[in-house]
């Protein structure tokens, strides 16, 4: 329907209240997220005083575009009203609503009444013609002449005036020409990024590129990496994360295992940026050359694998920036910059940026180049290190501007704090974010925080990338667990969250040796040193990762957490959960055993009715990591989970 | 402390967040409630990015104020911050927040850190000298002296300069002279209406001055009114609530028992508003003159209690308006005036306002200028009939406009209808409403609302008010359940709610026969003739309730609904539930005997500690109402309620 032009005046006569929308995040202060194709379901309370009907639109449009679009509220129920649209392009699109009495809805109503009580309606029919003869000044061209005419039927009285009153054409008409003279807009446009697909379905891999080499001692270069990359693809990867690949200061450089003293050949950190070959827009000398990179995103492009870089905003004692840019860095009063500090440690390698300099729009401009720059190359995708440690405000509005341009990229929060500041990011403009996950191990913890963050207002909001390790994370529970908990941790990953990763080889090759008990860092971290991985190891995951990986591609109910249901199982050991399609036909149903040592059996719970399966019949679950299929019946069944056969059942269940 | 001068910049070094503000209501839209010394805490998140100490202060000030005043936020937990404020006067008031980055504080806690692990602090020594001279030059007279004296012990280090940094003199003054260049202010200023304390606490009794004569059948005056105060003040109430005074139209004047026709001498609806006497600022000339009426007002002030006047809007086709203002209501084709309906009812002795009209301004003016005329008798209470039936917009704008010039006014909203609108209502601006207490009766029903009108943010901003009967509402317990239910009823209404009411006399003379089985009319309802009630009779609850009123009076846990809980009884028919005083000293006990017709006992559980009552010791419950003490110890104890002799307990708890 096209959107009329009444001009809306504010005015007393405005009996409409429109509260309560949903969704709208912190009073429409911030969009909510969807990904092309997915619809967004409005919702709001609409009333007016009295007793007269009221009725109202859903508007919607690209930001891009100027006129609106619309969609007539239906109501649910306690004066609740909901429409949706579903946008079909990337970028950002606005949402508002319009409502208002509508006399012509309020008096057919009250017709229907009068005639069901056999009252005389020659006057009530002369109202309604007046109606008519209002909407008919309001309409054009057939529109127009056919309410004329209508309105002569009324007021000629009678059973055909009351037939036309109370019929389907008359209500479309006058819903068409309704009277807006007087309608509410809600005060808001609230906003919804729209991002691609991938925004909200993606498989990471993360892996340091110095280390791809086939020979022990060789530093590697992007050329190892691109032939490395059928070993992602064939994993099931469709992200390949790079750590920094920028040169690295040499000035308080740490070495293996974070000594603070490097000795000769040892390479750094990569999250040491800078050096005199240059800074966040070069590329380390021994990884190769620009166009290496570019033929490495064009190479993994073709194998449906998106490139994504870190943005470590932070710069080695070398960096040009501090040369060309002293402004930018906090002085101290003995004329050495302010080197990063979480006293009493100090981490003499890295400067970081002063966000209070007076300099500081020409260091967000400079910041904004650099992301640009990597656009230029192919790069879609970057994984932001640790962004609360820079001002919230200069991450809103690096987000917005580069997703003005360029709304297909995608930005991964990498913020491990507290749960206020993550959910601030990724309400500001974080695409993905990293979560606690890690750290969420017990039954109870899992489904309390899933709980959280695919049931609450979170939701709309914070899109979770649910790593099991990371560079800095070996979580005790891999340290200790042995390949169970691996492969625990990686099923739970893969099935919570549409959105997951893992750093590898590391993680299949189940290395899980820490820097000293009680440490979450690895023992050898690549961090500090170049690794030769024994990528072919008979004891690596890689077959049931690529199983894992070939089952979330094929099953679209694993392609959201949107309805993702927990079971009751009778064993705090066992976790059940089910995610299922939109359309409800694709079903899945894991079950995990949290216990890496012992076997564990239980009973399982299932609302039948809730998940579209019988209550009286059996049906079927398919175990799709072993093919292994079960008949059940009735919403209680046995499970049994051995850690070192069978840690995890991924079912289709199918009735 | 003062307010600052300091422009706050809007630029990129804003780096506090301020958000998840509370109370607010609907993002500020609409002002919470208070009265007059009644604590307003507010609570904030609060944070920047990275690990620098934050610090803010709540602002407020009465709304007739220019200046800020400030309190300093203390830290909570998990990002939350606190502070509170009290207005001491009517009106409105304002709040707000105001945040930033503390370098000093910062500073201060990472030295500290620094010396305990015996590092060398002087360059960190040459900061802060630098902050705290920054501070000095923000300062002036002794507080700039001593801090550039301080600056300079800092600069010449030692121990001496150490302990300086890390004592409270130089925090405080820091705090004084905070570095508030890149402040966030919250970008709301949140409204706090404070109203007189019997907004909270009240009780009323409504009667119709036409059934106040001694003598059968003579039509009651407001001398007789005034004679009967001294009943009203005995019973314990100090809100007088009258039906409409003014003149009653003639035409379709509604007989006795709500017949559509009047046989002479009946005396028609009191809300049939308007007669050749006069409309809405006349007085019915058989109830007396406006100086007798100013009378009453001031007796009854006298006596401790508010006259409270009827305000309903509508109109008898006798009413002046229909001559004067044919443009304030709606005309049919045939040339008559709308009357009030809801098909197929008509209720032709009633013209509705039509707030579509084109006048709608002057009508509303005119309406205001009701409002005033009455306020200038003296009246600064109105009951407002059907509020829900007239636009939102033209109770806000009138409410708001009579409170800027008459703070004290108190409005009570007579809304039964949908709960969103109800909640509109108090939203908006009226001070107390009529809830669904009538109609909920069973000991889940009472628990579950009382729950969302206390727990929930609707306590902000809707005072409930409760009722046990109107004169449009005699509820089927009432009708069936004898004098236990009357009595429990009143102890409900007058416990669970700081306000609340009874129609009366028909209440204390237990008046219960309906128009007709299944309808809540009362049979020879007094909205259609004039009574004469046996006000003496020996069977009159007037002693119970003035006995409950002056429990009431006496004890502050009952003087708001903040504080209140419930607690298990393992039998369904006995509500149990307590209330305390903000000090906590008083602490009253509630028991009601829901089932009027059997005994009905079971052990009660009490949180004791929450109370604040001993564990291992015994304590003292005693019966307010018959003088009763039962000795308990331990959470849980017996009680036993019999309709016909004890229906109820409150017990005053004492360690």
């Amino acid at each position: 329907m096209p959107v009329r032009s009444d001009v809306i005046e504010t005015d007393g006569r405005q009996r409409v209240v429109i509260e309560g929308v949903w969704p709208e995040i912190d009073a429409g202060r911030f969009p909510i997220k969807r990904v092309v194709g997915e619809p967004v379901v409005v919702e709001a309370d609409v009333y007016g005083d009295g007793h007269d009907r009221v009725a109202g639109v859903l508007r919607w449009r690209h930001h891009a575009e100027s006129a609106w679009r619309e969609t007539r509220l239906e109501y649910v129920d306690n004066d609740r009203w909901r429409a949706s649209f579903t946008p079909d392009a990337l970028g950002r699109w606005c949402y508002t609503l319009v409502a208002w009495v509508d006399r012509f809805q309020s008096w057919a109503h009250d017709l229907a009444k009068r005639v069901a009580a056999g009252q005389d309606v020659r006057v009530d029919l002369l109202i309604g013609a007046e109606l008519v003869a209002a909407a008919a000044a309001r309409a054009t061209g057939a529109d127009a002449e056919r309410l004329r005419a209508m309105a002569t039927v009324l007021r000629e009285g009678g059973d055909a005036a009351v037939a036309l009153a109370l019929g389907d054409e008359l209500a479309q008409l006058m819903w068409r020409h309704a009277d807006r003279r007087f309608a509410t807009a809600y005060d808001r446009e609230l906003c919804v990024v729209v991002d691609p697909e991938r925004a909200r379905f993606s498989a990471w891999y993360e892996l340091f590129p110095r280390s791809t080499a086939r020979e022990p001692g060789r530093h590697g270069t992007f050329a190892d990496v691109m032939a490395r990359l059928p070993y992602v693809r064939d994993l099931g990867f469709d992200v390949l994360y790079l750590p920094p690949i920028h040169p690295i200061g040499r000035s308080f450089r740490k070495g293996r295992n974070n000594s603070p003293t490097a000795a000769p050949g040892d390479p750094g950190s990569p999250w040491a940026i800078g050096g005199p070959e240059g800074g966040h827009t070069a590329i380390h000398p021994e990884l190769g050359t620009l166009d290496d990179f570019r033929r490495l995103v064009a190479r993994a492009r073709d194998l449906g694998i998106a490139v994504a870089l870190d943005l470590a905003f932070q710069c080695s004692p070398d960096h040009p920036y501090v040369r060309e840019h002293p402004e930018w860095f906090r002085w101290r009063p003995d004329g050495t910059i302010q080197y990063a500090e979480n006293p009493p440690k100090k981490y003499q390698d890295i400067y970081p940026f002063d966000f209070e300099s007076d300099a500081w729009r020409p260091l967000w401009e400079e910041l904004n180049r650099v992301v640009r720059f990597w656009i230029a190359q192919g790069v879609q995708i970057f994984r932001v290190d640790n962004p609360h440690t820079k001002p919230f405000a200069f991450w809103e509005w690096l987000i917005a501007d580069i997703k003005r341009d360029h709304p297909e990229i995608i930005f991964l929060s990498e913020a491990f704090t507290r749960p206020k500041v993550m959910y601030r990011l990724a309400k500001l403009g974080f695409t993905q974010s990293y979560t606690y996950f890690a750290w969420r191990q017990t039954k109870q913890e899992l489904t309390e925080y899933l709980t959280e963050l695919t049931q609450t207002p979170v939701r709309e909001f914070f899109r979770p990338n649910f790593w099991p390790n990371t560079p800095d994370i070996l979580t005790e529970q891999l340290q200790r667990g042995g390949r169970p908990a691996f492969v625990t941790r990686l099923v739970l990953a893969a099935t919570l969250s549409s959105n997951y990763g893992i750093y590898g080889p590391a993680f299949e090759l189940l290395e899980h040796r820490p820097l000293e008990p009680g440490r979450e860092e690895y023992l050898d971290s690549e961090k500090y040193e170049i690794k030769c991985w024994d990528w072919d190891s008979p004891t690596s995951l890689r077959e049931l990762i690529a199983r894992v990986n070939t089952i979330r591609r094929q099953h679209p109910a694993l392609h959201s957490n949107e309805r993702l249901r927990f079971h009751p199982v009778d064993n705090d050991q066992l976790i059940a959960y089910s995610k299922q399609s939109a359309d409800g036909a694709d079903l899945l149903l894991v079950v995990v055993n949290l216990d890496p040592q012992w076997r564990q059996s239980g009973w399982l719970t299932l609302p039948l009715a809730e998940l579209g399966l019988p209550a009286d019949a059996p049906f079927t679950v398919h175990d799709l990591l072993d093919n292994a299929r079960y008949r059940w019946q009735g919403p209680t069944n046995y499970v049994e989970l051995h850690p070192h056969e069978r840690p995890a059942h991924i079912f289709l269940v199918q009735s």
